[in-house]
Parts: structure tokens; sequence; C-alpha cells
């Protein structure tokens, strides 16, 4: 192991979603994104497996966290209000990192490999969810209907975020979109 | 253009479908494909530019199928009930297709990038459809999530009845897992 870097982690994501925002993300090299923050490629490499990663290591957290707060949710609660307390708890986490997530998602908007791969991410969430109703007792196909609905909620209400800085808060827009969600299911 | 070969795109499709059934995707080649419809891979280039558009050629002409059905849907219809005649719709086209369909769901599903390349087929099913709500007049985030709760419903009943050979029509799970659907956003 190299010596310790203060922040060497954040370091090197701040300067790679800078570089990724400049020049975009196929023009910037780990070489240029270890040197923008003042360290060396090898501790570029302690930290991420490549440049992409950088931009997709969150994903195994969110998943977690989302898996953990349903699982988590009183016993009483129906599979879609498990779901909504998910969906609050990681809009919290994403208001944490605001500055962060904006950026991150205008550099994957850009990026047609990248938007692939955020899809990817959002089936794996929704597969992982659906495995946690089923934890909970929820019978197929309930279980995997209800998750892929909380992940339309989620992703619909993200882009709305993420488009409007001066907008409501994560959160509220996750509430939000499902109200409207079960508004239009409902055939208003 | 060479000279006329009956059903030389359906004899490609089935051999093509054989051998990636056979041996997998990834180990069979064009040229296989050709030898076993009797033709020659020059007549296989003339129908499909490679051997994943004989699994993905269809994906146009399904989108036209839906966006078509929500567009023509009696005007007071509610944006889930013209999501549902899409969805009636193009269950009716699957049926029609249902031991290609069902062969093609299973080398899909075992194939990592074939996964992939599917739910980027359907986000983009599920932008047309949300894009055709618009076009009727329904604002967003209503005409988003009606149209990704769409795809949800296309996407699980289309699994279960790809899973299940003597089961339900797929126009009726459509039905079934849009009616689950419905109690399951409702907290049933």
């Amino acid at each position: 192991m190299g010596r310790w870097e203060p922040d060497a982690r954040g370091r090197l994501e701040r300067s790679a979603l800078e570089l990724y925002a400049e020049r975009g993300f196929d023009q910037t090299t780990v070489a240029e994104i270890a040197r923008r923050a003042g360290l060396t490629e090898r501790t570029f490499f302690r930290h991420f497996a490549d440049k992409r990663e950088v931009l997709f290591h969150g994903s195994h957290a969110l998943e977690e966290l989302l898996v953990d707060a349903v699982a988590g949710a009183p016993d009483t609660a129906a599979p879609m209000d498990a779901i909504a307390t998910a969906l609050d708890v990681a809009g919290g986490m994403f208001e944490e990192r605001r500055e962060f997530a904006r950026r991150r998602n205008a550099v994957v908007a850009a990026h047609a490999e990248l938007r692939e791969r955020e899809l990817i991410k959002l089936a794996s969430l929704a597969a992982s969810l659906a495995g946690a109703l089923r934890g909970r007792g929820v019978a197929e196909p309930a279980a995997s209907l209800a998750a892929e609905a909380g992940i339309a909620v989620f992703k619909i209400a993200f882009e709305r975020w993420a488009g409007d800085a001066d907008g409501p808060d994560l959160p509220r827009l996750m509430r939000e979109s499902l109200d409207e969600l079960r508004a239009v299911t409902a055939g208003a």
C-alpha cells in the first residue's frame, strides 16, 4: 500500500467528474484524472477499477440501502408502502450528495454506453427490490410489479430532480411521482 | 440482387434460432446459419445486418404497433387504458409468433449482452409510448409514468408467458398483470 492521501477517493471522484464534463468521458484518461487530483495513477487504481467505476461504484450501496429499507419496513406495510419507504431513504441519500449526483447524471446522459449501463443498473435494482418484497412474503407477480413500478418512480423523479436545480427536493419528487403513478394506474 | 429464394428470411430466422439454442449465440457463425437454411452468406446479409439482428429486427415493428395503438385509442380513453389497448394488440402479435417468440426469449435470457440489449429495447419502447401519450395531450410526468408502468406490465407478463407453455395466452396475462399492478399501486 502507498502512503495515505487525505480524501484521495473524493479528490479523484471530483477530478474525474470535472474532466468528464469538460472534455467528455471518452476523451478523459486515468492519467489526467490522477494529475488533476494531485495523485498518481497507482492511487487511482487503488480506489477504482477503471474510469467508468467512478460513476457506478455507488450502485452497490444504493442497492443495499433500498433492500434494507424494504426489509425493515413495518410488517403491516403494504408492498407499495415498503417501496415508498425505500425511495424516501434513497432520495435523502442523493440529496446529501446533490452536487455530485447532478454532475454525474449530466455525464451519463451525454454518453450512449453510460446511459445503457444506467438502465442495466436500474433493472438490477428492480430485481433486488422484488427479491426483498418476496422476502416479506409478497407473492409474484405482485413483488416484481411493485418493484418495477418503484423503479419507474425513481427514474422519473430522479430525471426531474437532476434537470431542475431550483425545484423540490428528491424525496418530495419521489412522493409526488408515486402519487401520480397511483392516480394514472387507477385510471384518473 | 440475387435470385429470389422462397421464404429466405423465414428460413434464415429459423436456422439461426435453432443454432443459437443448440450451440449458443456466440458459437454460431453466419456461415453456419446460411448453410443450415440452404442459402448463402450473401443472402443472409441481404436480410440481416448481423446475427444479432435476427433477434432484434422485430423491435421496430413492435414499437410502431404500440405507438399506433396508443394514438388510435378512443379520445375518451384514460392514459392507462390507451396503454392497455396497446398491450393487448402486442400480446396478440406475439401469440401469432408464439413458437418463435418463446425460442427467441430463451436465447436472449441465456446471454448477458443480449439481455442488456433487450433492456435497452424496452427502455426505448417506454420512451416511444410516453411520446405517444404526450401526443394525446397527456402531461408529464403522467405520460412517462404510465408508459413505464405499461412496459413493466409487458415485461412481467411476457416472462410469465415465455416460461409457461401451457399457461394463459399473452393478452390475458397482460390484462391480469395490469390488474395486479393497479391493485399493488392502490396499496392492496
